[in-house]
């Protein structure tokens, strides 16, 4: 830290991304990619944009927020797109919460949602996870706080019923429930549906994991068209221009060709499914998981132990050291062959444990 | 805006980015693009990456700060590379001041100035040019607050030399100086070289102008390491993907492409030097430009009056409202068939009005 650093951000601990470690070739199972590549339009789009990069984007992003309206059949004026969905999630923080509208969170969920209020100096609550990694909604209802809930959570994969986020909504109206579905594409249900029906409600979505542009930078929120009006004067206060030519184009190719995206999503839950049995037959136990990823825990082998040994053999999964959950490990569910692959290293390292 | 935003922010007033009309094509002369595509060596590097969107991008940004300190000629840890030189700068703000740290930049200077000190609650002064629109250095030695020049200024275009900025560095030892190298390519002289000398001083530049990549959003810092990890606290705080995979893979491609950007910016030193000619020729004052743009106005017709009709005839240029510059225009310095059409109409407009 510089003799210069603002006082009030000199305790800030940041947040830590998945490693990508650059010694050899891993299987990455660590930071929930999608194993597949996104659709050749994608390329030609960018590669059309990659000769016109000395002009601006568009600081509106209409082309891609258009195909957002239409694949999620509601107006223009209630999307905004932003540069990854931390983006977003940031500058909902900063719009909708505040000391007299703290935060309020699982303990156990995305380890970016401390980190934006600390950074934004918001006072935050986290309610803890009942005993089986569920949250009791009873917990936010009528709360009376700004409520962030990802849905399914991370990185349990658990996800909470559509009714039971509207429970959620509907009695907060004095606050904006934002609620984070990064991914929710892999069989849960998003809350777009009710942003109609509650002023309060924020939904948030990535491109990162169902549609293969995490290395694009495309996120998203869908909500009432003040809130985004919100966001917006935001946006133009810190970059409006946050969205690149070349990932405005890449989101816009990858909504018309939205059905290849949904079925990749198919293949990921047939995936996950096989790896839950082949973990379960092994002895782990395996969180309902809704993701593209899979928490799971073996009573054999110790959760870091696992970790690194996977490490050493070449796959990369997300270890997280935090005591209720360091006997977990998050596995992201990618192509088959990769996850017969983690089952094999999984049954050697057993057997010579 | 909804009754859910934050009272800190509610009077907020966003930054204006230059107006990107739908309604036909035109020379746009209004937002200082290059007329120059990127080199073919960036839309292959981007055609790459964009098969491999999946994946998340290196958060370190290894290539283009790699490249980046090969040019400049420091070590890579002082580099820091962002989602355009804005966000930097925000960054910067946030890091570097605060409410006993306040801000002071010239009045008139690049707009989003005022606005990141507005969102980040850091008190400011904004100190007078000097009637020919020149900065007096003597305004900020040894101020004891965190400084922030342009230089070029913009909209002027007018330099700083560098004995002028480094005084300022030297005088002002507790507090950060940000100089702002947006339009350095086209004849300053850039204060990396002082980056040894002062661990207070923070250089910003930019891939938008002198790079060809307005479009692809790349910004970057050189300052001293420990400044540069308080940006990365920061940065890791809010967006650590901040650079996206064809981005930084754009980027490198450039710099590697050095020569073809720097030979631009002496095309487009020559093509301002035609234009500040042309323009003095039909009557009009120019200020001395280092930038690749010009600051103009013409006794012959008002300054808005001038950007209207230009607009009607197809041609942007950039008009501030603001009183004490709403006779000038800021034109950018485009291809010399763009300039000599510009010269035209306003001949036309002249001999019309």
């Amino acid at each position: 830290m510089s003799r210069y650093f603002t006082e009030k951000l000199s305790s800030l601990t940041p947040y830590t991304p998945g490693e990508q470690p650059k010694d050899m070739q891993y299987i990455k199972l660590n930071t929930n990619e999608s194993p597949f590549a996104p659709s050749k339009s994608v390329s030609d789009a960018v590669l059309s944009e990659s000769q016109k990069l000395q002009l601006y984007s568009d600081p509106e992003c209409v082309n891609v927020r258009r195909e957002l309206a239409r694949v999620y059949g509601v107006d223009i004026n209630k999307v905004i797109v932003t540069n990854g969905s931390d983006e977003v999630l940031n500058f909902a923080f900063m719009a909708f919460a505040d000391q007299k509208n703290p935060l309020v969170f699982p303990n156990i969920t995305y380890g970016f949602y401390p980190v934006f209020a600390q950074l934004n100096g918001i006072p935050y609550t986290e309610i803890p996870l009942k005993d089986d990694f569920t949250i009791d909604i009873n917990d936010y209802i009528g709360i009376n706080k700004t409520v962030v809930i990802a849905n399914p959570n991370a990185p349990t994969g658990i996800a909470l019923t559509l009714g039971d986020i509207e429970k959620i909504v509907a009695s907060n109206p004095n606050n904006v429930v934002i609620i984070d579905e990064a991914y929710v594409d892999f069989g849960a249900q998003s809350a777009v549906s009710l942003v109609e029906k509650y002023e309060n409600l924020l939904v948030v979505q990535t491109f990162s994991k169902s549609r293969s542009m995490a290395g694009a930078r495309l996120g998203f929120a869908i909500g009432c068209e003040s809130l985004i009006a919100d966001l917006n004067t935001i946006r133009y206060s810190t970059n409006p221009y946050n969205v690149n030519r070349m990932t405005d184009a890449a989101g816009t190719a990858a909504l018309k060709d939205n059905n290849y995206y949904m079925e990749n999503c198919k293949t990921i839950v047939k995936n996950r499914e096989w790896t839950v049995n082949e973990l379960q037959k092994l002895g782990f136990e395996v969180l309902p998981s809704k993701a593209n990823f899979v928490f799971a825990k073996c009573d054999k082998i110790d959760g870091e132990e696992l970790y690194l040994q996977l490490k050493n053999r070449g796959i990369l999964i997300r270890h997280f050291n935090k005591d209720s959950i360091c006997q977990y490990n998050r596995i992201t569910i990618g192509a088959i062959e990769q996850m017969q692959k983690l089952i094999d290293e999984i049954t050697l390292i057993l057997e010579e444990n």
